[in-house]
């Protein structure tokens, strides 16, 4: 059978994970807590699965949970959105992602991905007949050159995908990066879509979006999710923001591809933002707590740690102790020392020459430091 | 902004619930139960939920469900499925219908339905890049001809998509279709993806899958779900068993489209299936009973029913009350007379000159009583 996806294997996720599984290792490699949600999340969860909320909710997601996610949208930047015409709950970012790819990319069409990029979109674009371009980020800074993105642009690029605060890097665009990105889509009438999973855990600034800035609105996907936020990542509940025109493409699609998420969870979320809002509010000071647990921890170590702006994950340069690439590194580091990372290389077209992998630190702090012990020893 | 699906618009399903509530009619058009599932279930989802099990499963699925989706398809059809390289789950058959069109049709290729077909199929074939070949089943029998259909296979053909129990007209392949369709796609080489989702809900004669049929193995995608079986509708469970080679180029797609679904769901399913299969294998009986007390209400209308030999649908004949068409006499019937029923042109590439709509009786008996004290009265 000839393959669809003959350069994709196995998600790095899924290999790392089950490497660590397989070890007994500490896995700081796929990105998920070692804690429970909110005890509140969980008990809305049984009382609505328990009181008749198991069929089908509607195609474009339970009404309170749209109104919800619009009340936090304004709460957190200022922009008003309709719930009934603008927002489109899918069964995970993925989902979303994958659906808003399919929406706007037709065959031949050019998208621009700034690497090292999450490892959905690339494969996305390839199913729907488009063709990758890829800018890579460099280290230690992983700044974007607005420049040179915009030098990538042809007359084929149809859409460029964003991600801030970034997986696997752990920055975060500037005012000037979102008003750069915001003008090259007008200048070229490209979509976007900006992947704001993250958006809740900034460390050193305030919380940006595409939502602020009203020259991106008419073109832009915004995808977000409640798994990273409510501590639930196998909830698989995400969600897509765009204007009607937009949404009204990825409804047409998202009711073919899932057609609606579980419903129980839906009602349970929409409790959890109506009553702990509080909580999304203070995501980046738990995570700077967690952050900063880590890093400290580190510094004892013969890694050096990069800076993270935001997400949950730090990257660490291993130069000082292995001259192994980065994915044999990984390799090594989860059999012979007992913790589970991800390789940077995996995301790029193009790596660089740099020994530079991902930790992540959604986890107890007694996690954490086990894992720094058993580092600190390399 | 150019439409991917320009023929397309909201699915009938979500249509005909929408009107159904704001009339406050009585839905019997979208297909789900109006009754709870079994309590079992719901006081696993809660026990999972609140033990840790909230973050990320598997890509392809939890063992555990695996394997006890592996145990009930030899129970139910001898046939030895190996869950670790054979069975993915995914969010909803929706999903594994989805990823598997998505994992065979290239751009170009053509592929086989046989309508009135689900309405998801035609466009995943189209946003592959695929063309569909209508095959009109014909009123009053809906049976295929297989004849006619080898004659509208091409040497571009690539796939045939079947569907038994068949969802919208309630009929059944027989030992000679699955026959003759194991010889077709031998012979040219088809793949096959043979929707099962109302597998365990036939009422005259013994369930049968294309698990029975070695020759169609190499080549199939058998995709079922749990939402029909566990009256769960909303907990968009899904399945795809397909051998290695297939399996894994649905993962590689699958991973990127929602990656996995949700966790506490999972383990709810799989203790489900291993304290509660005698549920899933009185199914037949336990719809049975609904089918009857529906259709015997129905002999005192108007209303031409046609036999339902298996799903939770059943047709009826409006032609002695009504010269509309069906999408105007399902509003008519939401509207004015407080039932909602399906129209079966909408599932028709080129739908014949009949007036027949679908009416689901997944409901408890006092609800299918009372709708057909309404339909009485036309
Ligand atoms: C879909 S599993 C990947 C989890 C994740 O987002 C990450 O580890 O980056
Ligand atoms: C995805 S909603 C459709 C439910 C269903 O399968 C049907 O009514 O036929």
């Amino acid at each position: 059978m000839k393959s669809k996806l003959p350069e994709v294997g196995t998600t790095i996720f899924s290999v790392m994970s089950t490497m660590a599984n397989e070890c007994g290792a500490i896995n700081l490699s796929q990105g998920f807590p070692d804690f429970t949600p909110n005890k509140y999340l969980l008990d809305r969860l049984s009382h609505h699965a328990h009181s008749g909320k198991n069929q089908y909710a509607p195609m474009n997601g339970i009404p309170e949970l749209r109104q919800a996610i619009a009340t936090l949208t304004q709460e957190c930047y200022g922009r008003a959105i309709n719930p009934d015409t603008e927002i489109t709950l899918a069964s995970g970012a993925t989902e979303a992602l994958f659906v808003a790819i399919q929406a706007v990319v037709n065959p031949g069409d050019e998208v621009i991905l700034l690497d090292p990029a999450y490892d959905s979109y690339a494969p996305a674009v390839t199913l729907a007949g488009g063709i990758c371009t890829h800018i890579s980020l460099m280290p230690p800074s992983y700044q974007p050159d607005w420049q040179q993105i915009e030098a990538a642009v042809s007359a084929k690029t149809r859409l460029i995908i964003v991600n801030s605060p970034h997986n696997p890097t752990a920055t975060v665009f500037s005012d000037d990066d979102w008003l750069a990105l915001a003008n090259l889509a007008e200048k070229h009438e490209l979509f976007v879509i900006s992947d704001e999973v993250y958006e809740h855990i900034v460390f050193d600034q305030a919380r940006n979006s595409a939502h602020r800035y009203p020259a991106l609105f008419d073109r832009t996907f915004v995808i977000s999710s409640f798994g990273k936020t409510f501590h639930a990542t196998g909830w698989k509940l995400g969600y897509c923001i765009a204007p009607p025109a937009l949404s009204v493409e990825f409804r047409k699609i998202h009711q073919f591809v899932t057609f609606t998420s579980f419903t129980p969870a839906q009602y349970a979320v929409a409790d959890m933002l109506n009553k702990y809002s509080d909580e999304v509010h203070g995501l980046g000071d738990f995570y700077r707590s967690k952050r900063d647990c880590f890093i400290n921890a580190m510094q004892a170590s013969r890694f050096s740690m990069l800076p993270s702006a935001g997400t949950y994950f730090a990257l660490a340069d291993y130069s000082a102790i292995s001259d192994k690439s980065d994915v044999d590194f990984c390799e090594e580091l989860t059999r012979e020392h007992g913790v589970a990372a991800i390789p940077l290389s995996v995301f790029y077209k193009a790596p660089p020459n740099s020994r530079i992998i991902r930790f992540c630190f959604a986890k107890r702090e007694e996690t954490l430091l086990d894992a720094a012990t058993k580092l600190c020893a390399l």
